[in-house]
């Protein structure tokens, strides 16, 4: 039996409306699996030597359900463009130079050791259309010490010629090979998952093809949905037989139920959307940070909260300019706050408590039971020193994690980080 | 002569459409006043020693037209609540504690280490009521090496009684006594400046003994203007007479033409305001995080510009939660864009280069002549080591200067900063 017994004050979120707080107290890991925490720590586990962050923070580790590896390295630049243009002058020169291994190489050994040194613990990870440098992102993330599922992403039209598969079937076959080598190599904490990167960048006929692959090895699926209102324009015209965007993924299999699914952004979604959503168990990855900068919008996360979507937060780097979930929390936070006074006055904020639940619990959601520390979570833990920015007065526990997130104690704070 | 040369990467914006960039370049200042930037050293200048910052950014410092320095020490907390509950809850209870210089002597060494370490050369500066405490952070501000106004706050209503003046006159007295101690005390970049509360805070009574020392201290005035719909309603109620919200100010001289004026915020200034602020001559301090976190709003600032009215950016700390101006330029851009989505199509968002503007020689010209590195003006540089984020492409000078901003470089990445 390997039981890790962690020292310190502890914070999580069981549910999305209140921090749960145990100061100066044990949490208790049995392998990988956690058994409780104490104030005192129980009889049977005196022997067992105790990891001693006494007067640091205990959180769960961060959740991204939504990040793209290659955008990383043009992140917070060229954010004066919107969503379109921004693909078009930002987006595809870059992904297009991972068809050099070599600049993969450096690349995303930069975005592997940024991860590695964040508070994300669990990631959901765009690659771009290259096999070979997407398998090599696979290995340097299994590397990290993070879980993760890695997309080779797919797309057959509406970008550069270099970024587009040959065909849909040669789309589908390379996809096939990508899942092969990556399940050959048999990472532990690394995993493949289905990415057509959205529906202006697909033909039916990929999608049709990326179906029977996605049954085939029972994968699960990433993309992007109702982002921002000139692509939502553009899926109409693409795929007119589709009753709204999200059923254009539907009528594919590639939207939830069986398909274990997430959607980035749902921005836009309304009505029959949000009910599909709802219905087909689809998670949506909330990038607030990404929908200020690229122009898109506010997501209404609030009804999504009230309607009991699955949900948690995206980077979306490099629409998001930071890999920092804290700065997602305070961003979903300060934009909700924006949608309340000028959108939908019944819509009420959304509060620390809830936004870290999103980040946490929210997200970890997608991975299994990932994101708490009641009984029967994996281990998947942050070790905050908040004493890195000091403060003159006495704070209690909450005002302490609410301040670590608001100041980005991620950036310079982090003292450890445990996961299975 | 004193002259002073340094040798980097140069940036600024001696207009708001464009970042002028000078690669590898030579800054000069004598006696503190720029005197050009050289691509290769003048002949005249070949015995100076150079400043080699070779590789580094050399971007003029930020300036910040609105920080209250007594909420430093609880930035990042209770930002679930809004503006006038938040007053209540947070602020006046920890603004109550500056009557103890003790506790004031440690949360100010807090705030002026941190503005020493930020990228922030000029500051508007909120004290609280309290002379001993407020004439403790002029000392302090006068070490940081930056420049400052500072302000003793006048309140005398609305608020805890421990942070009232004892009535009017005592109020204006005990102003008088702070400007005359901190004169005395011979500061050279340290001065103070007359800073009523706002108006829910202050008695007509009040406004009329200040708008006296005004005149005779020929002192510049800061205070706040219509951030919030509640305070605006408020204010209607408290100042019947007052034609708007600035007219309550105006009406006691205390806005403006001979009085040097900074307010902060403007969110909700229309028309007639937006004609008094320009006629004025009142600069505006737009500050975009804490009108998000307060639940505030998004002002206009693109109906600002094109104005041609007065403007720079503030901090805001608490009502944002960090010193950082880097972070309120690309707030500023960020909510310029949902203003542009949600409220006004036709007010194009705020761009990089307009923001940085702002930060710089927008804000700057409250100071003088500075904030730009034109011939002229005064120095006030910031140098910056960006490859602490490592990239794997080439960068142009502008993407280095974006990036930097947006990826918060000021945290880690200060090597100098310069000042008269």
């Amino acid at each position: 039996m390997d039981t890790i017994i962690l020292r310190g004050d502890i914070c999580f979120t069981p549910d999305k409306d209140h921090l749960e707080t145990h100061p100066d107290s044990y949490l208790v890991f049995e392998n990988g699996i956690c058994r409780g925490i104490f104030s005192k720590l129980p009889e049977k586990y005196a022997c067992i030597h105790v990891k001693d962050y006494k007067g640091h923070l205990i959180i769960p580790g961060m959740v991204d359900l939504h990040i793209h590896a290659p955008q990383f390295a043009f992140r917070g630049m060229g954010m004066d463009y919107e969503l379109l243009t921004w693909l078009k002058n930002r987006t595809f020169p870059e992904e297009a130079k991972y068809a050099d291994t070599e600049y993969a190489a450096l690349a995303y050994g930069m975005f592997a050791d940024q991860m590695k040194k964040s508070a994300t613990t669990h990631a959901v990870i765009f690659g771009t259309i290259h096999r070979e440098a997407t398998l090599m992102l696979m290995d340097m993330m299994e590397n990290t010490g993070l879980t993760s599922y890695v997309g080779k992403v797919n797309m057959d039209r509406d970008a550069p010629v270099e970024l587009l598969e040959s065909g849909a079937r040669e789309g589908a076959a390379d996809t096939i090979s990508f899942i092969n080598e990556s399940l050959r190599r048999g990472y532990k904490k690394t995993k493949p998952i289905l990415t057509p990167r959205f529906i202006p960048c697909c033909t039916d006929e990929l999608l049709r093809e990326l179906s029977k692959v996605r049954i085939q090895y029972d994968l699960p699926v990433q993309s992007h949905l109702s982002e921002n209102p000139g692509e939502v324009e553009l899926v109409k015209k693409l795929m007119p037989q589709a009753k709204f965007y999200a059923d254009a993924y539907d009528r594919f299999g590639l939207f939830g139920k069986q398909a274990k699914t997430v959607m980035a952004h749902c921005v836009y979604s309304t009505g029959e959307e949000i009910e599909r959503i709802k219905e087909n168990g689809v998670w949506i990855a909330h990038c607030p940070s990404s929908n200020v900068n690229l122009s898109s919008g506010i997501a209404p996360v609030r009804k999504y909260i009230e309607n009991g979507i699955r949900m948690g937060l995206g980077s979306d780097v490099a629409g998001g300019q930071t890999e920092s979930i804290f700065r997602a929390i305070t961003d979903t936070i300060g934009v909700s706050k924006l949608y309340w006074r000028y959108i939908d006055a019944d819509a009420k904020p959304i509060t620390f408590s809830e936004s870290f639940y999103l980040a946490t619990k929210g997200g970890g959601s997608f991975f299994g039971k990932v994101g708490s520390f009641e009984e029967g979570y994996e281990m998947s833990v942050v070790v905050l020193d908040d004493s890195v920015i000091p403060h003159p007065q006495q704070l209690s526990l909450e005002e302490r994690v609410e301040r670590s997130v608001y100041l980005g104690v991620d950036v310079r704070g982090i003292r450890a980080k445990l996961c299975i």
